[in-house]
């Protein structure tokens, strides 16, 4: 058997890893944005028919894994494990979908780099043979996150320009070996990076220096460059930490421009009210689930990186002075042509 | 190859896994206990020498990391991967921690079930050859889960008595491919069961069905039964949930009696006042990381199932009317005669 990394960080599935089917379910500012035609789900209000947020987040959870499941022409009783996180304390979003779907679960936490973590660790489980089947799934809710980590959205209290939205949304996708669909080819698992950064609505300034760690990890240890690639795309940098990202990587000598975009930035219309762009685990979820995927499916996109960010403080930790610890994870796909 | 699995749920690792070495920091109600001589570190102040109990959290868990990594007699450098969890908001214990220590980091939350989670996911990794060497790792703090998931500790609320006690403390193991040391043989993963049980404080009681779920699935899976074991051990039930655990196991045909002991109680001397028990990430993960793996490497022990058990709940959660979802996941281990 050949060793299934490249490197330290990397890892190099051994078997024909498939993202067999993908859903994502999103709101109202979402479903109004330049990606609409490519979602599953949308919903015109926030509480998504449900009696709270948290209740309306888990619904979009559940809508999202539901949904990858039946596109992936699969029974719910086939999966044999869900990997999921999110925002919430406690990650209850995740926590009451697994208890609804009565599939195994594992639950993480990596902040808004969740998307990749949990698709990595479950392709890497189906690539072994521990599992046939794996959802991963994440979701964020803008509301919920609001009242959770910074004011109760009732105060309406005022940001500054290069804060971020977070995304209301979930997705979910279906991993198995062989079948059709995009193929999963490496993920690059990412240290914790903490540049010193405080301003906890300056996240993407803060996650950039683990971004940047974690991309050139990738190129180091497969041997790729940016052009190996026809799109890379960052989690949830927004407008301030794009170009500071590609900035900090021309410096290591890697041109993203031709290839680079932010999904913080793909997901809203330059017009819609989002200060410097989305965030949140449903930033990357989203549109790695339902454009990135439609795209590699038909084949108008042929090697896609997608490098989850996430900003691990709470609002205890920053309230106590300390700095924001940041993680990236990223995972490489690749469009399959089918005979 | 084999399939690395029996049953759906169950992982049966291909290769010889080992616990290379492991170690446990706690706090001073723990360091007098009745296993305060297995101990690696004991903090005689609920601060242990910082300036929060967050912070003590955070350095009780790097203590047990670093000592676990010493005494596998490895350096910090050559570890691929850290899994960790806790039950603070956003895991901040496990991100900060991973931020000292350098190396990359799978966070992950299964609450309470949290050590077994990681312990199982980093022994498959090692056992499929994504990692060389991964650190599993896991903590709670009385103080820091006191104020977060019930009132501020100054304001000194009563408890009625079938409530528990989070045990303050860390565990942390290395797993290794050969080596010396107990090996790691199987891995349960466990579904989401909720039983409607939604008084936060009877945790015990709401954990039962998990625990029952995980363990007969374990048995099942793997043909054995609980006297293949010489010790099987649940997290954190505490005096309440083992009586009605041991009733429903025995409902299924299963006679836990001669070999079923509670982490939540060992951990503790009955004249302790802990109400019920033990409980939190540290209570199953104290307990196998210091007494049972010593016990195994003294041969004392030949093989013995750790069943870890989480109640996935939030404050938010129970406040909006919820009921408690549960979990568990279980480890088994085996003592090997070293030539």
């Amino acid at each position: 058997m050949n060793e299934p990394r490249c490197g330290r960080q990397t890892w190099q599935f051994q078997q024909d890893i498939r993202l067999l089917g993908s859903a994502v379910a999103v709101g109202p500012l979402e479903g109004d944005g330049p990606l609409a035609a490519e979602f599953d789900h949308i919903h015109d209000n926030m509480y998504a028919g449900q009696k709270s947020w948290e209740k309306a987040e888990r619904h979009l959870m559940c809508q999202a894994v539901e949904t990858a499941i039946e596109k992936s022409n699969l029974l719910q009783s086939e999966i044999d494990i869900v990997l999921a996180g999110d925002l919430l304390n406690q990650t209850i979003s995740s926590n009451f979908t697994a208890s609804k779907l009565n599939i195994p679960l594992l639950g993480m936490f990596g902040a808004c780099s969740t998307s990749m973590e949990t698709l990595s660790v479950g392709a890497a489980l189906v690539d072994a043979g521990y599992a046939h089947y794996v959802v991963a799934a994440c979701s964020s809710h803008n509301c919920t996150a609001e009242k959770q980590f910074r004011y109760p959205t009732a105060y309406g209290g005022q940001k500054p320009e290069y804060a971020q939205w977070t995304v209301t949304g979930a997705g979910a996708g279906v991993v198995g070996k062989d079948g059709s669909g995009p193929r999963i080819t490496h993920a690059t698992i990412g240290k914790v990076v903490d540049m010193g950064i405080k301003d906890p609505f300056d996240m993407g300034t803060a996650m950039v220096p683990a971004a940047v760690d974690t991309m050139s990890t990738h190129f180091r240890d497969t041997g790729r460059v940016p052009h190996d690639y026809d799109l890379i795309v960052t989690g949830d940098l927004g407008k301030i930490g794009y170009a500071i990202f590609k900035d900090e990587m021309k410096e290591l000598a890697y041109d993203m421009s031709p290839v680079y975009n932010d999904c913080g930035l793909m997901i809203y219309r330059p017009d819609q009210a989002v200060f410097s762009g989305g965030s949140g685990c449903a930033s990357s979820a989203v549109v790695t689930y339902s454009y990135i995927m439609n795209q590699l499916r038909a084949g108008t996109l042929t090697r896609v990186l997608v490098c989850a960010t996430g900003a691990l403080f709470s609002p205890v930790s920053y309230q106590q002075g300390e700095s924001i610890p940041c993680i990236a994870h990223a995972v490489a796909f690749e469009a399959v042509k089918e005979e």
